[in-house]
């Protein structure tokens, strides 16, 4: 389990300190698998970017309030040292403050949501990590999901908590009309694909995130932009909603389902490198299918899409790295 | 797993004894977690005062049919006797009994439903416990929740078992107008919550449970109330639906929480008191979302909010004893 | 874990040799659980008569094409070759070919997405098998229905991907009239449950899958005959929707459920026919309330409650076979 041998903790006392801040910014690189401090502050350097250009102000400093103190909560608690010195308490909690304020209003009630939202994920991690635990594969950006559901949904029940920019409940998809899209357009759209991933809708957000992925590790850059490209290829292909397409809704689960099969949880090599693209190219129809799940609530499907298709080619547990052995022993 | 060395197990034959009462009143008690006769008599006669006072007789006639039932399935099952004299035979049927009436029309065809219901919840019970058991936690009232939700569910594809109390199914929720309350509404509204436990709406049955709670011990009946408390301040403060509030639909769940948490499976002390607060604050957003996802069903929640909140701060097993070592071992 | 001991494998090469053609059919014949060249080729032939004179032939050349796609699939992983031999890739895969082509419209987008659906529940099974290993149980056609409803969702979000033959999303059940029926009539809707499986509708069908199961073994057939009887009777007695009675959709889940609990995972004896009748009983509740939690989308509920009936009445671990000890020790 997770926590069995947490004799080792960090004390609240430990906040104050500039290790602290260190590891507020790994988990802003963690939600793309980076434990790298500059990956991280590229990362908050880009939401900030996107969210002052879209008028979204409340976004940003929403994220940077949230992994505050979902990383400040595992100094409270009996986990492992390790885990909050690789920023792995804040990666959800910065992806609740992306969350909170594109889709609610911003009340008392909203900040008080949001900080409740934000702790609760750092021990919903561990929660979630136990029971996946035996499986060998984690709960990814799960707590983040699941959580942040919880809240939305309530908004729809709570006049203090206004799900003012939520889509309206529906049960007919209007996929609305279909247009060809120039090569430029396109190049841009696969960088917006990216921003999503912190909900940003802004390629200049998005070529902020690839640099900062490749300050960190080339394999994780690249399997970003491949992710996003593939899923963008595809919703066009197959032609879904045109706003989504625009939007970049369609990259940012399968930008993050590529690196973590492509580079993460995987060997980079051949034999991996088709099981990524296998696992992007899924990750496209688990999105749609998520969308239309969750039309009758005009609730967002976040970044599940990513977390079901990433258990689905980590569950089997293959070893691709030496072919003359079938599997990896657990 | 739950059932592995139950070697030692009840007859058939068995039924015929006192012994069997008791096992039907402690099924009652278990509801709230207390292995008590008195406890368990007390909330069978808060049921009948409820039931009769809102000319429901129904609701408690079909509890006393299923906690006979699903007690009594145990004594024909490869179970552990210890189980079956610890009541946990009975606690999830008694709550098939008191759902069936609140929400299906009376026809002989609910009372068929009904009995093989209650049936199911003794087995589901150990289906889902030997799910749970890698984690150290069990199954709560879910096995109630599920199997009745098949049948509420089903009332919607059935002539003969018509859901003529189920809500109407929408997409839209009417949060209606909101008002003030008392001091005095609002003390009988945190009865009304503990009362809702068992699916009536009535103070008087609520502070029969509390009693019946006191009984068997303090935490119990001061956790119970601490959970109906905060859930309806909750409630009021984020303006849920006003006739959610005044039924004390958001108590019940949040009431069980707080029995959980707070002295079931923690030992009582100022940490672990802390942890059940927040678990309670908790069940009160996680109800909202159930309320929210169910709408288009117009199918109630019952006590899953309770199950899934007590499930996310049970299974990271922090240890709140000994503050000295981090975590328990398991 | 299902590949820990993987070492002995199936290569691409060995596609190419009359073994794989076996491993196809008895892919086809463990829809039923039947490792039985003859009894998948009856399937095979049932599939063909009955999606001609419903002049839906692409149904069956779609089962076709995806039993050789997710057999072939299991060729190329590191999976154990005596799954393979018992043709385990294939029982999911077939399923999907007959599903994709009853609900969605033939476009060549169609046909991508099948045969990638159809590789998909080759790992995806495994996927839920490790997930399933610790509790003694499988993933039984799990596997098909979580893929193939990704796909038809996907459906409903995508131009290209038409759900031309998807029910339309609606709130409220339209039950419809009922109306009594003669008794020629009951033997041939118990043959069309049958025939459902896979997704037939045709009382010859449903005959040529019986004896394809009796050349296997006498009590699948019997079962599956006992789980259709058993599903139709109930669903005349609770009065469910005429159409969905008509068209054998109450019987293929039951029929399962039947062959399942009566003859595949316990020995045939009174205790486990008692226990086989429950779980067909219990699956014809979960039918109507799958039928109602999709009614929003208009997506069938596939063969889910077959699954989940099956598991409720499996993982609690009984053991029949002895009357003296109580539990089979896991």
């Amino acid at each position: 389990m997770d926590n069995s041998n947490a004799t080792n903790t960090l004390k609240p006392a430990d906040i104050f300190s500039f290790d602290f801040v260190k590891n507020v910014l790994r988990g802003s690189g963690q939600v793309m698998f980076q434990n790298n401090i500059w990956t991280g502050l590229f990362f908050i350097v880009g939401i900030f970017v996107g969210a002052y250009m879209s008028n979204q102000p409340l976004v940003a400093y929403g994220a940077i309030v949230s992994v505050i103190v979902s990383t400040a909560t595992g100094y409270f608690l009996p986990l492992s040292k390790d885990d909050g010195n690789s920023g792995l308490w804040g990666f959800n909690g910065i992806l609740v403050g992306c969350a909170f304020f594109t889709f609610i209003g911003n009340t008392p009630f909203t900040w008080t949501a949001l900080i409740l939202c934000a702790m609760l994920t750092t021990w919903v991690r561990t929660a979630f990590n136990n029971v996946l635990a035996p499986y060998n594969v984690n709960s990814l950006t799960f707590p983040f999901v699941f959580m942040t559901w919880i809240f939305l949904f309530s908004a729809r029940e709570m006049h203090n908590l206004p799900g003012d920019y939520l889509s309206k409940p529906s049960l007919i998809v209007n996929l609305g009309p279909f247009h060809e899209m120039g090569a430029l357009e396109f190049v841009k759209h696969i960088f917006q694909g990216v921003s999503q991933v912190f909900l940003i809708n802004n390629w200049i957000t998005g070529v902020l995130f690839v640099i900062g992925l490749l300050i960190s590790n080339k394999w994780a850059g690249i399997w970003a932009l491949i992710g996003s490209t593939i899923s963008l290829s595809l919703a066009i292909m197959f032609e879904t909603a045109e706003t989504s397409i625009n939007d970049g809704l369609y990259g940012f689960s399968a930008t993050l389902t590529g690196i973590a099969i492509g580079m993460t949880f995987f060997q980079p090599n051949w034999r991996s490198a088709i099981w990524a693209v296998l696992a992007v190219v899924t990750t496209v129809f688990i999105q749609a299918a998520m969308n239309a799940f969750l039309l009758p609530y005009g609730i967002p499907s976040l970044t599940a899409p990513f977390c079901i298709a990433t258990w689905l080619f980590w569950l089997p547990q293959f070893n691709f790295d030496k072919p003359s052995t079938a599997t990896k022993t657990n």
